[in-house]
């Protein structure tokens, strides 16, 4: 069935005036005030359509239709709805608010499905504030432990689990958080590809067969802060000029594996104490390297693990280097690969199979249960930026794959 | 005469106690509610030895004290008291203090001159605030303008037009400041080496011969924010990897014209949007380049400016160059450095001439009248630190050749 879009771009305007500002894109960073309120409006759309709602230890939404037997294990969808900061329309919410378009779809035209179908909106996708992604999906997983949770913690040193308790939710109680495999049969994930490859393809879905894990690095650099005029060049010893150096060897190494899809990027580095007539005594460096073929990601991290010391050796600097995260990548089912490309065939629609690059919710829930990642193309491959957009026919085609492959689930 | 420190001890340890912190050393921004503090107590200091206090147009404090012949123009002495964000205490503080002790010291042992002597205490030495150095004394040469005032802004976007203002001070009233040259006679500034030149030369004192001069520079990057996983290495547009082939640049060329006693320093580096999964999109550098060879400074700045340029455009990213100021390297008075070697061989300490690479108030007192720096040595070269440490024997020679060279000037 080839849905309408206009509750969906109803239901996207709605949810995108939270934490939106004008020039700066929408920020609704994990467990923040807007998340919440963003959180809240969910979770009202959901009560509308009679949906049972109900939230986990972490604070994960759970949005439920019975079916027609209360035996079978659910059919689940969903994604997540908190952002970078400043960041675009669709990553994330897309997925949540077309689940939600879908719910509402199948009670409009009360449509028979035999398992019940639960929508889910995932915790704190987004690593941007406490520098750990996929929270709610790894409690699902069971791949997340209460020191994690008191461990990672924001700018201003909340952790995780007090941002969780302060929400009131129970973090103590993770385990009860733990999706047991018999109570679900699939789980199902649209999302816009944040990448360019359908576009320019021209292809309508990509039907994603493994997603790169990411692994993170947090480099800390200490030199020796003296004063810029009057040290010589040869008597220095500072953290800028090595992290810069760190910093090309992680793009070289990147680079080197780009082929087996592997990539490298710093994405921040914190200079101190940053004046301008101060020879930077601290530096720290952020790192992020990503790719579907494990190999490849390890050697980009002993690479730039052996060069740093290298680098640091040179140039008499004390380093430590801290693996803030260090994940897998991971391939999903092949038999819901195929259902889904079948109704696409059913649709009209063009496909493709491909990889995700960035990590999603799905990647721990296929650790469990049978799970799909759903790509449509996002203008210009633009993503995690005020500038994401998706064309009305892409948001229009996501929407009927997401139905069809929903409703072929819980039939 | 050589003098006793335990009074000028008494004054740092008393204005050193604003703006300290444990572990963090001391931290008095230009124009801030700490440097208005400390400020405040300068003046209780010079008010209690009757000095006579004015504080000029952009708030240099003047404290005075009148010699038997009113008609004469005054011998000038002082530094500054805003510090590095986590400074020492002893950087430019030190000088203001001993000139201070130097007052006392006249008043006690009712010691005649016939030429007014004038204290100064320089506004906004610093550019870790505002990034421009050395304000107050730029005030005096006439080398500033309302427009520089209204055009250099701190992190919160506060000008230091308006932090003048906030303070109470009349910077529309700029030109009211400068110092008519017949009005003084000298100027002598006492400062620590902020090098490790005198200690590891086991040399007393060092008399400035030439003060290096910064030419500051602001670099604008922007490529293009992208996610950090699903973009690949070849799509790039990564403004951190620009900036780091630019930072490496700067030191590059640094070391290529150590031998002229140039030195350059990237001293920050700001990431945008900062977070681990975004390809930085926008980047700003912060360089300083100093030297007393004005052609070996240049050779740096057009060098980094060339490959800055050809960095930028091999990547496809776009960059502003701006430079923030470009001063000239400045000699000093050769007949006053005569008089201080005078005093030196006097009190029996060993000197030696030397260039500054910090730049100081004197290079732009110099300007307009003879002035001299004069630098005692500082444990391991260390400065612009909070272990910042001066050995008890080169205070008390600071103190004596300041005293006996002002004694000298104002007799």
């Amino acid at each position: 069935m080839r849905m309408a879009v206009d509750g969906l771009i109803r239901r996207l305007d709605a949810i995108n005036r939270i934490g939106y500002k004008e020039n700066d894109g929408i920020t609704r960073l994990a467990l923040s005030e807007e998340d919440e309120r963003a959180r809240n409006i969910v979770i009202h759309m959901c009560e509308e359509l009679g949906l049972k709602i109900r939230k986990d230890a972490v604070g994960n939404i759970w949005a439920r239709k019975e079916g027609t037997d209360p035996n079978l294990p659910s059919v689940m969808m969903g994604s997540h709805i908190d952002t970078v900061p400043n960041g675009g329309r669709y990553d994330g919410t897309l997925g949540v608010m077309a689940a939600i378009e879908v719910m509402d779809w199948i009670h409009k035209k009360k449509i028979l499905h035999r398992h019940p179908i639960e929508l889910i909106v995932f915790v704190a996708e987004e690593s941007s504030r406490f520098n750990i992604a996929t929270v709610g999906s790894k409690a699902l997983a069971g791949s997340l432990s209460i020191s994690t949770l008191k461990n990672c913690r924001d700018a201003d040193g909340i952790s995780l689990y007090d941002a969780l308790l302060q929400r009131g939710y129970e973090p103590e109680k993770l385990e009860t958080a733990i999706l047991p495999p018999e109570k679900a049969k699939a789980f199902v994930e649209l999302h816009i590809e944040q990448g360019s490859v359908l576009e320019k393809e021209k292809i309508d879905i990509g039907i994603v067969e493994a997603i790169a894990a990411p692994i993170r690095l947090q480099i800390q650099l200490i030199g020796q802060e003296a004063h810029s005029g009057s040290c010589p060049m040869e008597d220095r010893r500072d953290a800028l000029n090595a992290a810069a150096e760190i910093i090309l060897s992680v793009e070289k190494n990147g680079r080197a594996e780009s082929k087996h899809k592997t990539v490298a990027t710093t994405g921040n580095c914190k200079v101190f104490p940053g004046a301008m007539n101060v020879i930077p005594g601290e530096v720290y460096l952020y790192i992020d390297i990503r790719g579907i073929d494990l190999q490849s990601m390890l050697r980009v991290l002993n690479a730039v693990i052996a060069q740093t010391k290298e680098i640091c050796e040179k140039r008499d600097i004390q380093y430590a280097i801290e693996v803030l995260s260090r994940e897998r990548p991971v391939s999903l089912d092949r038999d819901l690969m195929e259902q889904v490309k079948q109704n696409c065939r059913k649709l009209g629609l063009t496909y493709k199979e491909m990889p995700s690059g960035a990590g999603h919710d799905t990647m721990n829930i296929a650790k469990i249960i049978p799970a799909a990642l759903i790509f449509i193309p996002c203008v210009g491959g633009i993503s995690h930026n005020k500038r994401e957009e998706v064309r009305l026919k892409d948001l229009k085609n996501g929407l009927s794959i997401l139905f069809e492959t929903i409703i072929s689930l819980a039939k």
